[in-house]
C-alpha cells in the first residue's frame, strides 16, 4: 500500500491522507489501493493510531472520514487476509485490530463525521456506525452481507441494534440486501443525503458546525454518550473471537471469500 | 384440542402441525381450536418443546411460525385460563409457560420467521417480536391491549421497547389501538407486508434465503445477538409474577376477561 | 414567581396550577413568569413535590403537564441561574434538582402525558421525554441546543437515545436544529400532533383513555417499564456533575448564556 495520489497534502500514513479544512476540521481520506477501499489490518492499525494523534491536537474540533473522490467509503475488510484463516489464533489478532479501530472512532473525545460515497459494507458500515454523524451521497449503498459471506456478524448485529434499532438490524442481517441512500436515510443509517458532487463539502460543513461548539461542552459529553457503545464493543471483542473461530473452522467462509475474490479479479 | 385438518402432514403435537418446504425450511402451523388461535398453556408448552426439537435437527435451516390459512397468527393467551386466576401461585406457572416459550423462540440457534395473518395480539405479538423476521399480510392487525384488559404488560413493554423502541412501545401500550399492516411496517413491527394470498409463500421465500446462509455464520451469531433479549425476558419473568399477582388479586382483570369471553360466545 | 392568572383554580404551588378534568385527570399547568416557561430551581423542586403528592391521591388516574395557553411547554432551565455558576459545588445542587424532577416524572406510578405548545427546549424537552405520551401542537418546536449554548448534554444524550434511538439523538445534539411538529412526530419525539386550539382537549382525551384502564394494570407495569430509565438517569446524575463542572469551569458556557439573556432582554 503506497501513497499514490494527491502528494501535495501531508500524508501521515501510507494508506491514509489528512488535510485541513477551514481551520479546525480535518479530513482523513482513505487513499491508495482498490477504489472500493477494503480495509487491511495494516490500514486498520494506521487509522486507529491516526485518530488518537488527531484527538490529542488542541486545535482540531471535528474529524471527517472519507473514502476519496469516486471511491467507496469502505467495502469491508480485505478478504485476502481472512480467506487464508484456519480458525486459530490468527482470528484473535484480526478481531483485535477491528475492535481497536471501532473503539478508537467511538472512544476519542473529538467528534467524527462519516462522508459516504459508493459502498459502506460490513466493516466499512461498522466504522460509519461508530461515528457521530453520517452523510451519504445519493449513490451510497450500505450493506451488511456477513451471513451471505458465511461470516458471523456479532459486531454488525450489536452496532446496528444500538444505532438504528433491532428491527432494522434484523432486516439488514437476514436479507443481506443493499440499502440505498433513501432507505438508509429513512432507517437512520444516514443522517443526511447530499448530491454526489457536494458530498465532501456538505460533510465538511456539518463538521464545521460541530467544530463551532465549545470544546468543553462536546468533549464533556462524547465520552459518556459513547461509554455504553464501547462497553458493548469490548463484549463483542471477546464473543467475536469465539464466533469467528467457529465460522472459520467450519471452512465455508473462506471458500465463499475466495470465490468473491476470484470474481473481483475477473473484472466484477 | 385435536388435529382436525390436513392429516397428510406429520403432526408432532395436538395443536401444532409441521411441514417441510424446500428441503431445509419447516413451517410450524398453529392448528385446531378457535380460528384466532388463542394460546392455552398446553399449546405454549407444546410449541416450546417442538422448537427445541427442530433446533436439534441438523438439516433444518429456518423455522416459519404460521397461524394457518384464514386464521389469525395468535390472538393472545387463552383467556379462559387466567379468567379463573385468584392472584396466587397459579400465576407463577402461567408466567413460566409464557416466558419459556419466548425464551425458546429467541434462544434456539435456528432462525425463526413469523408469518402473520389476521390478529397478533398480546402474547401472539410477543411471540412474533421474539422472531428474527416478521412478514405480515395486508390484513394483519397487531395489538397490545393488556391495559384495556386490566392486565400488567411487562413482557409487552420490554419486548416492544427492545424491538421497535420506546416511543412505539408507549403508543401501543397507552392507546391499546390496532396497528394496521401499513402502520406496523412503518414502525418496524413488520419487516415486510405481503398480499394475503401470498403470505405463506413469501415468508417461506424469506426463510429459504436465510436457510441458504452458512449454518456456522448464522448459528455463531444468533445466540449472542439474542443474549440481552433473553436476559431481559428472565428479568421480566421474575417481575411479571409480582405484577400479575397484584393485578389479578385486584380482581378487575378477571371481570374484564370474562366479559370479553362472554362477548366472544355471543358471536363477536 | 407569583400566581397571576386563573385564580379560580386551586393553586398548590406558586409557579404551578392544578385543575381537575373529567374526574380522574389532573392538568398541571406551568403558570407565571416568562411565557416561554424557563424552569428555575424553585419551579423544579415545586413540580417534583407536586408530582409525588398527586401520585399518592387514590382517585387520580393520569396527569397532564401543560405550559399554559399561548405559552411554551418549557424553554429549558432558567439561564439566569447557571450563568453565574463558577464550576464548583453549586453545580451539584442544580444537577440534583434537575435529576430529581426527571426521576419524579418517570418514577411515580401514575402515568404522565405532556401537552406541548411552542418550545420544548433542553430541560423542557427532557421532562417531556420522561412522560408516557407526548402530544404536540402544530406549532410545537423541540430543540436540544446544549452544544450551541456551550453546555454538556449528558441528560439529553441519554434520554433521546433511550426514547427515540441513537440516530435521532445524534442528529439533535450535533445539529442543534429546531424539530418541527411534523419532524418530531416522524422521529417518535411526539406521539401525536393536534391543532393548536385543540391541544389541551386532545391531551386530556388521551389522559382520560389512560385513566380508564385499571389502576392495578397500569401501576403494576409503569415502575418496571421505567426502571432502566431511572437507573440511567441516576448514572447521568453522577456523571453530569463532573461534565458540567468541567464545562462551567472553562467559562465559555456562562459567556454564551449571558449573551442569550441579553438578547432576550433586548426584545428577542
Amino acid at each position: 500500500v503506497t501513497n499514490k495520489d494527491n502528494e501535495s497534502r501531508p500524508a501521515v500514513a501510507t494508506s491514509l491522507q489528512t488535510s485541513r479544512r477551514d481551520g479546525d476540521v480535518v479530513v482523513v481520506e482513505f487513499t491508495a489501493g482498490h477504489r472500493h477501499n477494503p480495509f487491511s489490518m495494516g490500514r486498520m492499525a494506521e487509522l486507529t493510531e491516526l485518530l488518537k494523534q488527531l484527538d490529542a491536537e488542541p486545535d482540531i474540533g471535528c474529524i471527517v472520514l472519507y473514502g476519496g473522490l469516486g471511491r467507496s467509503f469502505a467495502a469491508g475488510g480485505d478478504l485476502s487476509e481472512p480467506s487464508t484463516f484456519t480458525g486459530g489464533s490468527e482470528i484473535d489478532g484480526w478481531i483485535d485490530k477491528i475492535t481497536d479501530l471501532y473503539v478508537a472512532v467511538a472512544g476519542i473525545e473529538c467528534p467524527v463525521v462519516a462522508a459516504i460515497d459508493g459502498y459502506a459494507i460490513g466493516l466499512g458500515l461498522q466504522v460509519a456506525l461508530c461515528c457521530d454523524y453520517r452523510v451519504g451521497s445519493t449513490r451510497a449503498k450500505l450493506v451488511m452481507p456477513e451471513f451471505r459471506l458465511g461470516i458471523a456478524c456479532n459486531f454488525g448485529a450489536f452496532l446496528l441494534e444500538r444505532v438504528v434499532g433491532r428491527a432494522v438490524m434484523q432486516a439488514m442481517l437476514f436479507t443481506c440486501e443493499d440499502w440505498s441512500s433513501d432507505r438508509a436515510f429513512k432507517d437512520g443509517l444516514l443522517h443526511r443525503v447530499a448530491p454526489t458532487d457536494d458530498l465532501l463539502d456538505e460533510a465538511v460543513g456539518d463538521a464545521r458546525r460541530i467544530s463551532s461548539y465549545t470544546r468543553a461542552a462536546v468533549r464533556g459529553t462524547r465520552p459518556r454518550m459513547n461509554k455504553p457503545l464501547i462497553k458493548g464493543l469490548e463484549e463483542v471483542r471477546r464473543q467475536g473471537k469465539v464466533s469467528h473461530r467457529r465460522a472459520f473452522a467450519a471452512g465455508e467462509a473462506q471458500v465463499r471469500m475466495r470465490r468473491i475474490l476470484a470474481s473481483d479479479k475477473a473484472g466484477n
